[in-house]
């Protein structure tokens, strides 16, 4: 007896991937291509095609009920379109037409990466058995997204959570999105090099000035290193802070490449939210890595299709996969 | 035909009051004790008993079958307790408990004040045809709540949309809640006024220090009242850009004395959300007074036990008043 499968699609700056993903979260088929970021819209939808024409080539497909896309942001879930930052050939780009075309008419779900990340890690990850949670992605840039009342919480336009870009330093530097002292501008990677190379780390012989090489330096004992993932660490939490006393979440699960730093970011990121989560309610707010891998984007995309693409009416996917 | 009526309580540091409302929102009867916040525990309660013995003894009580709270928070309605911060005798107080008996068993719900303020606004006020909206009360502090996916979301404890208690400005002044640069901490009347005495406002001859004052003295342009303002304006956006950035909300609400400043709060408060609600589904947040006015804790109270008291699971009161 064969069960439905969901076709998803992982749509970054960097690759386009896809999968077919079955209802316990296994990906039986993969397929991948670079992103041509720098190239035009059309170009980078062949980039898509070529992805997809590998799934609908194989036997599998027939068994694909449903396709789930999450996508670098901003995304817009009701008008089903997509502005990546990173790929300026789009904007106000109708992927979810044209994924639905490709896809013979199947129901296309599209929603920010964060929250498929969410999705797979409220699926089958650290914030899973959650009824309340925030799920973390710090790395080039910081996003996110939110599980409240036991659901995957996209909102309207499917970029809830966005964490990345609100203010905890409203007199603080601007950011590239035109606000200030955004969460992403004090603990993204490459703000935390940044802030260690202006302060006199200097990477060693390798040359490596990378997010990764101040967690090594920090670990070391290096006090500059040590102070930029410290202030990272400060301003996740008082983000995370923000969250627990806006929406009363219980737990706040962080993945992303920032996040492989472990202890050197865990450590003080525990210690500064003793200070901002400071409400009785939000004080019960515990922090956790992330569990699923480099496939959560894919997983989670099929999770949040799993969904029935009605983000506001969302079924509860754990516990009731596909099939 | 009778139709159903629930009994509401709005409880404060100040006072303590209680009604009668119908399906429509009208209050047909009201109680109203002064809270005696210096006293214990139980003499809180006797007056809360009081204001209640009103209620019970009117001919109209045999048609109430439920009971709506909004009390001064923190509130805990997971576990039916409150501990008012200005009603020190209050912690941990089982207040759901002690009204539920004097209720002969009808079912009680309790929510935050600001919860309760969201609930009225929803059903009556600014808020009213929104799906997702956030309504704050600024005065002597800054409370709010939430609507989201078109019900009122009050979290699993009843303080979801605590505003107030975020931090905007994460290395600023020391809040009494144990953070720092909390929205309170900045835009609260009295924290406006204590920043215009501070950079040299003086009161006129009646001596009145109140941020109202403050506010009089904005309109005839005195350049430090109408700085303060403009303060209190930046932490109100970078909160509500916050939460339009985390939940994506539609409209602010904003009620409580300070929204009564008008366009010397409204006017850069507007102004100041176009520069902290910068990405593409945050940007559409629009700003609106508070419609409904002295009465709004008790009808949202009303609104909020409408839902049954089952918050989580909260239907939809607009358009589906109780009878």
């Amino acid at each position: 007896m064969h069960t439905d499968l969901v076709a998803a699609l992982d749509i970054g700056g960097t690759k386009i991937a896809g999968a077919l993903v079955d209802g316990d979260g296994r990906i039986l088929l993969r397929a991948q291509r670079p992103t041509p970021a720098r190239e035009d819209g059309e170009s980078v939808m062949r980039a898509v095609g070529a992805v997809f024409a590998q799934l609908t080539a194989s036997p599998l497909w027939e068994r694909a009920t449903a396709v789930g896309i999450g996508s670098a942001g901003p995304v817009d879930a009701s008008a089903g379109t997509v502005s990546p930052v990173n790929v300026p050939g789009w904007r106000d780009f109708p992927l979810v037409e044209r994924v639905h075309r490709a896809a013979g008419g199947r129901p296309v779900t599209l929603v920010g990466d964060g929250v498929a990340m969410t999705a797979a890690e409220h699926w089958q990850g650290a914030a899973r058995g959650y009824d309340n949670a925030l799920c973390l992605v710090v790395s080039t840039g910081v996003g996110g997204g939110l599980v409240l009342d036991g659901r995957l919480h996209p909102g309207p336009t499917g970029n809830a959570g966005h964490i990345g870009h609100i203010s905890v330093d409203l007199d603080g530097d601007p950011c590239p999105c035109g606000s200030r002292g955004c969460v992403e501008r004090i603990a993204s990677g490459p703000n935390i090099a940044r802030r260690a190379l202006d302060q006199g780390w200097r990477p060693g012989p390798d040359g490596d000035a990378s997010a990764a090489a101040v967690a090594a330096a920090a670990r070391a004992g290096d006090p500059v290193a040590v102070a930029s993932y410290r202030r990272a660490a400060q301003a996740l939490a008082a983000g995370i802070a923000a969250t627990a006393t806006l929406v009363e979440i219980e737990i706040a699960v962080i993945g992303g490449g920032v996040a492989g730093a472990g202890d050197v970011l865990f450590t003080p990121l525990r210690r500064a939210l003793r200070d901002y989560a400071t409400l009785s309610f939000a004080q019960r707010v515990k922090v956790a890595p992330a569990l699923t891998g480099t496939d959560a984007g894919l997983v989670g995309a099929a999770a949040a299709a799993s969904l029935g693409g009605k983000p506001d009416e969302a079924a509860t996917y754990v516990g009731r996969p596909q099939g």
